[in-house]
């Protein structure tokens, strides 16, 4: 969904504001699953999403070992880097997302999605970060700060912020319009719907580039 | 997902094999639950269903009590009607679906999703088959037939190919293609993919109709 979002930022001229929230916190507080628990959903869920990323055009592969990469291991160290450079961007006077933090999530999810590589250790962080374009500095400054109480008590509210909002998974939007309630949609599969609720034109996960 | 394939049938010029099986048996036999019994996927799952069937231009509203009537009371003997006609539908000589199968399931769905009433008792099997066009004589049959060993013994049937072919949920949908082997697809929310799959157009939940 996030790709395909950021595909449509330019057609839509929409603003998304991204905010690392740990989902693992978001399952458990609510008493979901992962589909995945379910042996035959596990099963489709693998060939939905090889089919899905081919039709999205996206560089999916999935990981040799799906269960222990996704349920398993999960994400929670990554989410505590993303949310160190949110702090570290604030502090440094930021407003709204830091430009380093679509790049840095992408890079996480290639190392999941692409290329089967770790995302839980110190060693897999520094590498995201690096191919995501992040000075040596602010690694150095990330590897410090992601452990910190800081970062988890930020982590934690961003989590129950979603929680609150009515999240019981993941991916979870909270669409903003001028003048109406906001409201929110789960899932990869309402992009179309978003479109018609935004009042915009689906083009498929693909559209095409804007004129400039 | 039925009302849009069969809007879809004479744009993509498809055919539609209907297979009533019974959702609460595949439910259990894959360790599977509905979403509503997870509170906040329940609440959220109410407002989507609600969002999608304006999408998609469907006389759609959610009964007063959500719960009851689609997870207590369910379809069971809705679907041992369903089966009873397709039976009958045999013994005559038909060759694949009974052209009052659709108008059948439609009237069922209509009466849950529509009106807020009753699909469970004798009277309402009846109501509904009258709405779909079954002739007294035919809905006499069914009456006595839909409870017989033979017609539980054909949706169990139906139901156990489906959990066989990989099915956790409902819809479930079986997509055989010439000269390719057969895939299946879960969810309201692959029309888009399933199209890409058959290499045929999508136009929304609503597409035009083909000219004559």
């Amino acid at each position: 969904m996030t790709k395909i979002l950021c595909r449509y930022k330019p057609v839509w001229n929409v603003q998304i504001q991204f905010r690392p929230a740990f989902l693992g916190g978001i399952m458990k507080a609510t008493g979901n699953s992962p589909p995945a628990v379910i042996p035959k959903k596990g099963i489709y869920l693998q060939s939905d999403i090889v089919r899905l990323g081919k039709f999205c055009k996206l560089p999916l592969h999935l990981p040799a070992d799906f269960f222990d990469v996704i349920i398993t291991k999960g994400s929670l160290s990554a989410q505590r880097f993303l949310t160190a450079l949110e702090i570290v961007h604030e502090k440094n006077g930021g407003i709204g997302n830091s430009p380093l933090l679509e790049s840095l999530s992408r890079q996480f999810w290639i190392r999941i999605w692409s290329r089967d590589e770790d995302i839980t250790k110190l060693d897999s962080l520094t590498a995201a970060a690096k191919e995501a374009g992040l000075t040596p500095a602010l690694i150095e400054q990330l590897m410090t700060l992601h452990e910190t109480s800081e970062v988890k008590e930020r982590l934690k509210k961003v989590t129950n912020d979603a929680i609150e909002n009515g999240a019981f998974g993941m991916p979870w939007l909270v669409v903003h319009l001028p003048g109406s309630p906001s409201f929110s949609l789960f899932g990869s599969d309402r992009m179309e719907l978003l479109a018609d609720l935004l009042g915009e034109k689906w083009y498929g996960p693909v559209p095409p580039l804007p004129k400039m």
